[in-house]
């Protein structure tokens, strides 16, 4: 399958940004150790699944990764948390959800990473599951769910002493999304949910929310950061108007392919929006690696070199942008140049998320220009639709993941706990405030993209340790309810 | 396709019956008038559903056909009461529900009655949609639901006033079971629901259940009945060993196709025995014509044949025999003799209902003509496995249907009455306890089929009376906690 590029940049920008890497792979069938923080060992598994849950006609089966750790496992009734993998690798989910790890032993809990179909190596069609829209008809949330709830069943019937033990989603962004999703639509197979950072209403919340808690971290993040970003749209505009121009912008961001045309500019700005969007994410308390290497708090980092006044030349903004840049992809201080044909996304999660968003799950964006810094850009459903069946063959259904997940009206579901961190602009599609007293928002103060999920860390903010003893609290009430069922 | 006659015998024995008819097709786009016991009248409309909810490959539509009355519907929040179709002509539901029609004016309810994919006029492929497996694979409880929820959410959208009205999901049988599962699957569409004589656990429970309630029936119904069915099956068999023998036989029952060989009587037998199972299921109290015409308590009738004390011969037990089938098929007195190839069902209802057993709607059955009054036959899931490729060239998911609603860890879900009745089969799937405060059994003392959806009769018994008030009294529950969410 080829990308045209303009369908692939109108991707990037109203899809905004899959989150999660490609990251190495690692052996197969035997124990692994792969050390971040900590050292973390688990045993890899393969399982075999349905590759179409709710057809019979195909009747094939594939291999789904899972990763499992029972070294703080209680026998006999401990619990299971149940990472339910979203767009990427699992071991590098596996390796980015130290809470997991943190809470094993005071909870007496097995692990669980769950790889999602079509990511890591959990492929319906080995390698050409990417081939064709016949292949990549299997990708969609509900396949996936359905295959967290089978191998719950099968893990519940076979492992020794797992039979009474309660089991606990948690996932982070769309992993978090599923976590939710696998408590509504299959709650014997969960007891509760943990979803961290999971914007369940992105697809019916106006299109301009993202965008906006994106400028408001930038804002206040360092003075005119927000205001010097929006002008640097139009600065980068006059300065690309000449060959001379377009020269010096590709030199002063050391770019790896100069810009050769005015044509190349949209795809430049694109790569810049999509930077301040990871930039806002990750915005964490401490040095971090997991869009990219990162300094602490690297959005006051990149603001340091955006606070002169108004007044500068285009060519004295756009250094400064050019600095703050580097801030996301040069702070190890390695990178030869910059390429704008990658921002953090590894390849195959990139693909993947954009069917996936080309199918069931459509997130209107948009921009103005004036509640958020970037340039007025339109939802357009139609052109949407166009390039979806441009690229893959088939088009998005706009109303279906309302319908499927609910909507706003989710108050019959319980035992979810909705986390949000007020830097992320996910939470634009949160769940930021309690439905019921079983379902429950969590609001992090300082917190960016599922904070609370990440390992315990001397510079968390209070909130998030606050955050993650409720969390634990709401998992030990959990067990406890279901032990009286 | 073909149907291979062994294939089609073994499928007549495990899955009992289809429980519906295939009724005289009305006309379209027009208002109709359809009397039963009483005046009904409705008009009929057609959707454009999706042929795939769960794929994005196939992006056809179809017209899925449905029945609304709004003549005593309060605008601007009166609920909709709406009938989730199962595997039949939705206008025979329709007219056999005569429950919505009795409470519609108490409740001010619109009625709607919704017809499943793939029966009655709403097929996928037109007159293809059995032609082969590809057309078929759409037909799957799953797909049925989705469509029910996008109509709902596609009615609320559309009809002037219906913004604020709750729903109820409403059905009977295999439609109860998909009435409870759009709430649990799909709380946001409904309120609530009444799934009257669901056996939602039919897949769980130990096989030979089902057939020990029909054989209670006909123990309770007479002196001597069921011991004297159960002694006619090793009858039949000796006295078809002979070809004078099968002579007789094929003229006391009156057959419209003698009986030709002892290969034959095992089809022969496999039909006495869904006459007795339909005999059971519809054992109403009053004079109906459900599954055919038949006299008030329809298995007393029958057992007033086969009082005789069981040291008769044979052929006097084969005789009463004859006589209490005739209950069944001619107590109008028309019929010019008896067809084996028919029980009740209609050929269309009876395929798919074939095709849904054959892959997820698998219901054990087995009998031991010990706790039953029937010959003995285990369950053997592969050969129905086997029938099943032969006939469709899919194969069952033994454990699916399991997974995908629940199987006895239900307790999570909420505003569900599960009602059954005491004198039918398939109660011994069915939920006849309460599991929690808003999952409520009710067990209909002296009732058959669903006996609670039908019109209100003289002859109902109060244990129906009740039944239906307290049906009402939660329907108005629900809708009354929905006003305040």
């Amino acid at each position: 399958m080829r990308l045209t590029s303009t369908a692939l940049l109108f991707l990037l920008i109203i899809s905004c940004n899959a989150l999660a890497l490609k990251p190495q792979l690692l052996g197969r069938h035997t124990v692994q150790t792969y050390s971040h923080h900590r050292s973390v060992s688990y045993k890899t598994f393969y399982f075999d699944q349905q590759i179409d849950h709710f057809g019979f006609l195909e009747n094939g089966t594939f291999k789904q990764r899972y990763l499992l750790n029972d070294q703080h496992w209680h026998k006999e009734g401990g619990p299971i948390l149940f990472y339910t993998g979203n767009e990427g690798d699992i071991t590098w989910f596996c390796n980015n959800t130290g809470f997991m790890w943190d809470v094993a032993e005071e909870l007496g809990a097995m692990l669980v990473f769950a790889e999602h179909r079509y990511y890591g190596e959990s492929m319906p069609f080995g390698k050409e599951s990417y081939s064709n829209a016949k292949y990549l008809n299997y990708l969609t949330s509900e396949q996936a769910l359905a295959d967290f709830a089978v191998l719950i069943k099968a893990l519940k019937k076979n492992v020794p002493g797992a039979q009474k033990s309660s089991v606990i989603a948690i996932g982070g962004s769309y992993g978090g999304m599923l976590a939710a999703w696998l408590r509504m639509k299959y709650p014997n197979a969960v007891v509760g949910a943990l979803a961290a950072s999971a914007p369940i209403w992105q697809f019916i919340v106006p299109c301009g929310e993202f965008y906006k808690v994106v400028t408001q971290d930038f804002t206040i993040s360092g003075t005119n950061c927000s205001s010097n970003i929006r002008r640097s749209w139009a600065a980068i505009d006059r300065v690309s108007e000449t060959g001379e121009g377009l020269q010096w912008l590709s030199q002063e961001f050391g770019l790896c392919s100069p810009l050769k045309s005015s044509d190349e500019v949209y795809g430049f700005k694109a790569w810049l929006q999509e930077t301040w969007v990871n930039l806002a994410m990750v915005d964490y308390p401490y040095e971090a690696n997991f869009l990219q290497p990162l300094p602490a708090w690297p959005v006051k980092a990149v603001c340091a070199n955006l606070k002169f006044d108004t007044g500068v030349s285009d060519k004295q903004l756009l250094n400064g942008i050019s600095k703050a840049v580097r801030v996301y992809y040069n702070y190890t201080g390695d990178a030869v140049c910059l390429n704008t044909s990658q921002t953090a996304t590894g390849n195959l999660g990139f693909m993947g998320w954009y069917y996936q968003s080309c199918t069931e799950m459509v997130m209107p964006m948009c921009t103005d220009g004036i509640a958020d810094m970037f340039e007025p850009q339109p939802w357009n459903f139609q052109a949407f639709s166009d390039d979806c069946y441009n690229l893959f063959g088939v088009r998005p259904r706009e109303d279906w993941a309302e319908i499927v997940y609910g909507g706003r009206n989710i108050s019959a579901h319980s035992n979810i706990i909705f986390s949000n961190g007020n830097l992320d602009p996910w939470m634009s599609g949160g769940v930021t405030k309690s439905l019921s007293k079983s379902l429950i928002a969590i609001m992090i103060n300082g917190g960016a993209h599922h904070l609370d999920l990440r390992y315990n860390n001397e510079y968390d903010p209070e909130s998030v340790i606050t955050t993650r003893a409720l969390e634990v609290h709401y998992f030990m009430k959990w067990i406890k309810q279901a032990a009286f069922n």
